[in-house]
């Protein structure tokens, strides 16, 4: 045990992510419990750069669990790219003795952590907070359950208008290059068809699957479309459905920021409750520069190179699962 | 009254909206009640057309209530618009003996039914299932209600994100050329400005109340924006505050279809329960060519002419109040 | 205008109820815009005794108003029934130079209040906050719609199991001595009975509605009881069924405290923006020791003695419907 | 590949819960996939032995994905319990040429099930759809993310209640004799204290945690109790800590059978989707008597005995999370 860091900075960056709250208070207290101080870095490592930094005690977590978005903020810092912002936010993070960091965000935060604890040694832990569970090294990031679920709860709702108009909808949900609200929200929303861009498929595929060439297919049907699409977005695979086909009355959703917010589920909240804690027992035990996961419901620490090195693939068996009960 | 209609159709029309089911459950229940036999005219006028009617009982209707959309299911009929497609309709009716009708759906709906009347004196009354609460002779349509709440719940979780990003949100919901949904939803929202139809708010306005000329002004921020803008959309408005403004982070969201669909509200419930109850009574007591609504939480009867005579008016005291409360 | 009045404190008293928060910043805002400073007494009349009281500025209530519960808490209070306990609440009024007071809660803080402003003649107003929606002087108070909700969504879920089940449910749901959150749930909920206050309904009229004493009965069905049933509880009414008929598997679900909570929905966040602004305005109009009223969607103001003299009654088209729609 | 088996029946039995729909949608279009004729048998082993069983295609399931409770109904049998039961439930499959079953629910379920293919060898699997998560051999069980978000959201609306009053509140959660529910919506729910049957914390240790001997302590907290709770239940504890200190203001809430129903959430969708596709292939794989489970996220068949034989533990980590988040 590396009892020396009596004193931990934690920040959110990137995108934010249903569940950040509850991590941020997981670490806040854990750093409590094992009697360490905690500060609070705002709008992530602009915050840092700004010194704009808090004290954070047991209380002052109190009642954020349940809340979307993140007390701490988060943003985007053109600056700490820089050798320079990377300074500032050093000798800032120094003048309040602050030894090592807790970040929660997704690949950019963790990037930017890489480089300033090649640049600093500070010791460094990244929690992997974004909807679109897209980092290897986790089976699950925070806010990805809470972003599916609201996005079949939309899909829910736009299934009860497909079907009472005999219309056929595309849906686009979030996750940038990543396909996993997409397959999960068409499975659980009974999609007629699901484009992820890591599967390919053809516009032919997904002509022939609607039967769109035939007056006999079922009119009313879903199509979800991940973000990161390589055939086209949502609005420009209905034109060319309608531009080839006349037996459908085609509509577009995109379901858009929607998706970042709400209140986290429990399995958000209970995810991003152990990660957290997990962040500072990591760092006590010597862990830097490492992301924590969760593999097969058990804590883990990955390398910054691992993580990197690999996309977060969609097992096979979802796209058969897919195919199977769209029949 | 008039005991001598003893079987009478529904039908919903047009878009569809939340608590129809509810409706169309109260409709065949007070026939039931008043031992009238009722039949379910499938598609709307389209259905009247071909002749797909089935005969509904108390239990057809069962565990309905509760259902998003409308299992008459809707549609658009270019046929029945003309006489022989009129013709056709009022064939089937007599065929099975239908002797009244009541509609359930919007301004679009009214017409048909009202011109239908015209012409074969078929007793007819509408019921106002419309998200978009834009018909005068009720204070609500059906439908509106979910709707709006469905915008708020959206509202909430794109403030998260705001509030965490401080970023300026456009948000546009539905309403056609109602400005209803905008304005409660903005001020259950807490937007900063809410532009509707109604309203002759310029660019400039607009442009004034966000401060967008000053780094100092509020950075996370909200504009509703209603379907029927006059000064353009979501997307062009945006568009027009980048342009003109460097100080914020602009993002849009469109909420489109999810707002017609989802499980109905309380107040929808009875509303259209009371709605459908009322409708088979108006027509006992030979109130025909008219629109039930309710007006000062008591129902009436309004003649077609009535109704389309007049837009359905935002007051000016929530233009008021939402001015005060985004201070 | 009595624009003399400088200096107004608000408070929330008695059961919690949601939308009080979007009461407390319509308050808080419509002082800023009337140019007052607004002071926020914690804990209702406690805090008035105690001198636990913060000023409040236009930004302090940002992001409540989508909030359950009351920022500035609630308690009963049993000193401030004494003389003493109001003198003391008096004395710090006066240091603090608040002249003028918005109470938000139901006919016990308003009580109070009335009897406050009987020896004082501070200046005060009330606005009724309570999900029972019990106070005459009001079509609507302030959390009835988002418990009303609360209590449908409920007994969906509860439906579900009742229907998997072929199950008899009771289900209890709040109000005290007002039948409103029981019969309006009760009809959207599509209860086979509702028993409330207001209606001398026999246990036999229950027994009877239910088919109980029939093998032919319909097996799966719900009963809504308001709390302030006079025929018994939910308990004790499942208990009498069960011991005089064998046709039932009969299950008890109590709902309780979750009433109360939740984020308020569109309709109580506009009502109680509307409220709070009116409270201010009717204190600069001279109007004291009345209480905030919607009526016919109109504010309306009521003198203290009016409110108290009447129930508000539940219509009796409401239990028509409710008894039409069960059948 | 045992392609023998044509005809395959499919039925639900035991508590409902959330994803029971979803899991008969896809053991039915498995079977459309993979040429095999389904069976939907009502009503569990009672409409076995009754012969109340009705043929399902693709389209016969579809819309019900996103339905809480079951559509081919559950109960509980007696008769099956009896050899002649069983006999006649033998005879009304063989009469159908039903070759095989799969059955969905818990461990009563599978215990009849495990019986009947010991005497009548028919090819058998079991899919564990319970809200308790209490069987081994899976790591998840349909219904339980769902009932745990229930309870979550149902907790957050109590702590706003909570909080406005300073009040301590026993929440009671189903679960029988297992604490999954309990120990997770605890968490999420940022419970001061849980009670689980797995743990052995006595009334002592309880009063300790809440610091019901000072005046100092936290007035506004939250007491998580599993149904099988060893030392009392809500109602039990609330009132031993309410007899010991008069520090509190002590409510109770027990959130009873809404916990079954409601829409499922994604997981369960997907879990029950994935699950009932396994329950088709396994058979066709020759595995009988066996439940399927997903373990580290990949589908695992384990025997009747194996499942029997353990408890499905909660782990430590859990407990020791709970702990320190609830500094």
């Amino acid at each position: 045990m590396n009892n020396k860091i009596s004193k931990i900075g934690v920040f959110t960056s990137g995108g934010d992510a249903p569940g950040m709250n509850a991590a941020i208070r997981a670490v806040v207290r854990a750093c409590t419990y094992y009697k360490k101080e905690c500060y609070g870095i705002m709008r992530g490592y602009e915050g840092m750069i700004e010194g704009d930094i808090v004290k954070l005690g047991a209380r002052s977590v109190g009642n954020i669990l349940q809340r979307g978005g993140t007390v701490l903020k988060s943003a985007r810092s053109a600056e700490f790219r820089t050798p320079e912002g990377r300074k500032k936010a050093y000798d800032n993070l120094t003048k309040l003795g602050i030894e090592a960091l807790v970040a929660i965000g997704g690949d950019g935060t963790f990037t930017g952590l890489h480089k300033f604890y090649q640049e600093y040694q500070i010791p460094s832990i990244c929690i992997p907070g974004t909807i679109d569970n897209d980092l290897s090294g986790t089976d699950y990031t925070i806010g990805y359950d809470t972003a599916t679920n609201t996005a079949v709860e939309a899909i829910d709702k736009i299934r009860d208008t497909a079907l009472s108009h005999n219309r056929l909808f595309f849906v686009e949900v979030m996750g940038r290059n990543s396909g996993y609200i997409a397959i999960n929200s068409g499975i659980a929303g009974g999609a007629a068809a699901i484009i992820i861009p890591e599967e390919n498929m053809s516009f032919d595929d997904l002509y022939k699957i609607l039967g769109a060439d035939k007056d006999t297919s079922k009119k009313s049907n879903l199509v979800v479309v991940a973000e990161g699409s390589k055939i086209g977005d949502a609005h420009s695979l209905a034109k060319q459905v309608a531009e080839r086909s006349s037996y459908f009355d085609i509509k577009v959703t995109v379901l858009g920021h929607l998706q970042r917010g709400g209140s986290p589920t429990y399995f958000d909240r209970v995810l991003a409750s152990r990660m957290g804690v997990a962040a500072v027992e990591g760092l006590q035990e010597g862990k830097y520069d490492v992301m924590v996961g969760i593999k097969d419901n058990k804590i883990v620490y990955n390398n910054f190179d691992v993580i990197m090195a690999s996309h977060h693939e969609i097992d096979e068996e979802s796209r058969r699962i897919a195919k199977i009960l769209s029949i």
